[in-house]
């Protein structure tokens, strides 16, 4: 992407995002209205939606052409990745908004033809807007951002997903201890901060497009891998479980699948 | 404890921790000087140590009679509860220190002949100063914390440590799934603000003395339990699995013990 395209979207997404952010912290200290999804762990609250429905509306507005693939359905049906594709995640992390109000994201990217453009990922609580495009590099805020190292397995923190421990899917168990030690955040956009900032060396979870589709953009410009577990590339219309990770960590997750 | 005894024990302890904090964030953006104590996930650097000494110093002035158990080992061989003891823990999640520079806490308790008097909880990055006295109750900075609500395993986050949910140590894994979620921050401190806060229904970990003392005295205070996961009440120089919960919480996971 041109570094002018770009910045003429991050200063408009950037003001959704802070709308957004206004929003969230709007309903902070009052009840939220909580719906089950799926089943008692996967929630949405009006916060979810009214959020979705604003950046939709900013979106038709600024890219008429463009589909919208969005977590609470209020897009388009998207079944394939071609043209122009904005895909997003108003509130990641719902369950932690609901019991913590704390470690929760927003995230959103522009995919064309299936290749990561723009990504915009927000850590609100930690006021932290992790932000970049194919060709250009992140930034942290206003900081532009250093490639972490390129640490192994055996050298860094893990963080995997509590359902994938439990029932040790994927060596999920061997990984954990073939790290320094497993963390659990509850929140796919919290987990690749701390991969893209160089805390933790992979992320591995059950991942659906909006949950990776950004970070994948941003940890791919920083020299990390998104990719499979058995090594594969995951289209942005993927279902399954995906990491990201240092080159060194993911030749070691991708070599235990098979050993 | 009377309150002009806190309230001049803690104008003491505030500043003490508050040159601890300094001598962290001196040492935040350089390589630190890491050792290993029983393995390559326990590890200690000289900012542990150095502000261990640091308590030490300004302990033997403040309270000539008392006796000190530190993590680090600079304070006493203490075997027993009697009498006037401090416990600290100086850098309490190092692993966090060293490779996230995130998620690490200062605790330091007073206890008399086993019961605990006064406790400080500081999250370093969050900067959150958790503090109390037994019968005066608990604040967070300056104000003054509310019980939370003594919510069910199976309607809150349980903070649980990865060792001991990869080898389901005493039924990790089935308290995991009767909660709403697995949680792993890796720094008792840290979790156990988190139940404090009311963000998490329960944590639980093989923890030491210094790793609880000073939780479990907050904890009390705003009507959480802390006890073993068989339901028994630790003394403070136990070693093992110790919990602080919610009372419907730990009822819960007592109970999941023996059935």
């Amino acid at each position: 992407m041109q570094e002018a395209t770009y910045q003429k979207w991050n200063a408009q997404v950037t003001a959704w995002i802070d709308e957004a952010k206004a929003n969230i912290l709007e309903h902070f200290h009052e009840p939220l209205d909580v719906e089950q999804k799926s089943g008692r762990r996967d929630l949405v609250t009006q916060v979810d939606k009214e959020n979705e429905q604003r950046f939709v509306a900013h979106i038709r507005e600024s890219d008429p052409t463009a589909r919208i693939l969005g977590e609470e359905g209020l897009g388009d049906d998207v079944q394939d990745d071609k043209g122009r594709l904005w895909i997003i995640d108003p509130l990641d992390g719902t369950m932690n908004f609901v019991k913590q109000r704390d470690d929760f994201a927003i995230m959103l990217s522009l995919y064309i033809d299936g290749v990561g453009q723009a990504a915009w990922l927000c850590d609100v609580m930690g006021n932290r807007l992790f932000h970049g495009a194919k060709g250009l590099g992140v930034w942290l805020n206003d900081a532009k951002m250093t490639a972490p190292a390129n640490l192994p397995l055996s050298e860094g923190l893990a963080a995997l997903s509590g359902p994938l421990v439990t029932h040790d899917v994927d060596h999920m168990q061997a990984i954990a201890a073939a790290s320094l030690g497993m963390r659990i955040v509850g929140s796919a956009g919290i987990a690749f901060t701390k991969v893209l900032r160089g805390q933790q060396v992979c992320y591995i979870s059950y991942l659906r497009p909006w949950d990776f589709a950004t970070g994948k953009i941003l940890a791919e410009e920083l020299g990390l891998v998104v990719s499979t577990v058995d090594g594969q590339t995951p289209t942005v219309l993927s279902y399954g479980v995906v990491l990201v990770a240092t080159k060194q960590a993911q030749k070691a997750i991708v070599a235990m699948q098979t050993a």
